[in-house]
């Protein structure tokens, strides 16, 4: 098995700004498995959140290169489980070469990843389109531009958060979903739910940060609005410390390390009656569609990174709208452009 | 898809006694499922202890059979979960199906199930052998003849206990384990813990009725031996309140309902800390070799099913003393005798 890995850069319709900073470029990084012919190709994000970059995360997969060499792709689950130990449990890495062994896997079994998985490939929820932070005027712009989806996802944590949806209310009959991004505090988000609630907002997403999880406790006991977690909810351990204090969990493959982290939370998350929404990150549709494979699992679908990439290098997943249609070829069924 | 559902006889070697009772011919139901040429196949064995018998396993097969022909069994995933509504909750109906789709899908795939599922078929742990209750004398008798064998596992529950594991200790320098079959009380559970350690024993498993699951807290508190759990591990929603009552559960794919719930129980033991043994009942060697497919997953392993059996219907998962040896044919890779 030979690993070779590279970084693309993933130029963007609109500068994206949440919370936490600004971005007109995704750097994300592409590593390719070979064996016998067959290419496995996965994905990894680095999440500057956790202080790690696209060069960091070529590298660390391209130390674990001589030691892959030696192995067995098909034995995937032990297989990720040491990568996980080699590569200090970074999950950027971990999803790359799990989504790699996952479409690898499939090309040699000749199945579609959902199909491998039991799944039906439809029906899918539709997934929602992201509106990142800007000025009230830009923001209700990029809502008309977006006038044709039903769901509209619109990132907060400003100190006109409902300026905005009362602007975007105004424009749309869309579903709207805010999402902090842990921007509020809890009285903050306690106050603001029952506004949101009343301008017809659907839900809240990870209002507090991820330190503050006891925090959430109070607001879940008085929120108007159901809340979802996505900086609580990294990995399987996140999700049963979630019951009470979160009505659902947000699953981005990059945060958990891939398919197989993600499906435990899925599991988890029914065992504790979590709903699920599936995320991701401003990815390419290598990753994306990696995690549409896993949409007949869940209720919600935040799956909008190929709709904010203006160049993406892979085609794999097929938007029509908000509606996803999973490729038909074998692993992943993605390929380059 | 068309399913044919009858009873096998499963003549046993011996007269086999445990804590509630005892059987000379295990009565099992055998479940066929039949699409484009390709026949999987599943095992059910009705759980007397939940009250059930194979004559109604088997009509309860039957009665599923004109909706599971609208059926894709490539879907099994969602499909198990309907099967599972359908069923009354019944483990051994959802078994039987759970192993016959595995079987159909990964014949399909050209692929033995512990490939298509990213495991390595070996090493596997050693299998423990099954010593059911007797005399004293007959239970040596039984022990001398299975002197090959490095793990021997002794039904208890008797006003004998300690004199059958000393009479047995002082035959045999094999692993000892012990299966009270939820024959004690909590006291008497700590107070035997500690002469069965004496007596090199390794661990016990269920000790108390699965009602007296509090008590475990004491008895886990004082036990001079690790406890594993088997009527208080029915399936993935028991594993998160075994911690701190037991040290490892037991899973058997007919309690639990076959190889999609083993595997969540496998990743939940995991996550909470907990010792995993895959167990069985007494089965043929087509339900057991759906569990040994799963053996490379798991610290221990009690799959002496074929080994108790004397006329075994089917060839698969083959016995080198207590080594195991995973068929390679595709799915189950088990083919009727």
């Amino acid at each position: 098995m030979k690993l070779t890995a590279r970084i693309e850069q993933l130029p963007l319709h609109d500068k994206f700004t949440i919370s936490r900073g600004s971005t007109e470029v995704s750097e994300t990084v592409i590593v390719e498995l070979t064996k016998d012919g067959v290419v496995g190709r996965g994905e990894a994000l680095p999440i500057s959140y956790y202080g790690l970059g696209p060069t960091e995360t070529q590298a660390r997969l391209e130390a674990l290169g001589p030691w892959l060499s030696r192995q067995d792709p098909w034995a995937f689950r032990p297989l990720l489980e040491e990568v996980s130990a080699r590569s200090d449990g970074d999950s950027s890495v971990v999803c790359a070469l799990d989504l790699a062994l996952h479409d690898w896997v499939g090309k040699k079994l000749g199945t579609p990843l959902y199909r491998w998985l039991g799944l039906r490939p439809h029906p899918l929820p539709e997934t929602s389109f992201t509106i990142g932070i800007d000025s009230v005027e830009n923001m209700v712009e990029k809502l008309r531009r977006a006038s044709s989806l039903p769901i509209i996802k619109v990132k907060l944590g400003t100190d006109r958060d409902l300026e905005i949806i009362t602007a975007l209310r105004r424009e749309t009959s869309a579903t709207l979903r805010v999402d902090a991004n842990c921007g509020w505090t809890p009285r903050e988000t306690i106050e603001k739910s029952h506004a949101l609630a009343a301008l017809g907002v659907e839900f809240i997403e990870q209002p507090l940060a991820a330190e503050a999880l006891d925090d959430m406790e109070e607001v879940f006991a008085h929120s108007a609005l159901p809340l979802f977690a996505d900086e609580n909810s990294v990995g399987p351990a996140d999700v049963p410390q979630l019951c009470g204090r979160f009505h659902g969990i947000n699953i981005k493959l990059v945060k958990c390390g891939g398919i197989r982290p993600a499906l435990r939370m899925i599991d988890l998350a029914r065992m504790f009656d979590l709903k699920i929404m599936l995320g991701c990150m401003v990815e390419s549709s290598l990753a994306i569609t990696a995690a549409a494979h896993l949409a007949p699992l869940v209720d919600y679908l935040d799956l909008d990174g190929p709709l904010l990439v203006a160049k993406d290098p892979f085609r794999g997943v097929e938007y029509e709208g908000a509606k996803l249609r999973l490729p038909s070829g074998p692993g992943l069924g993605v390929e380059p452009r």
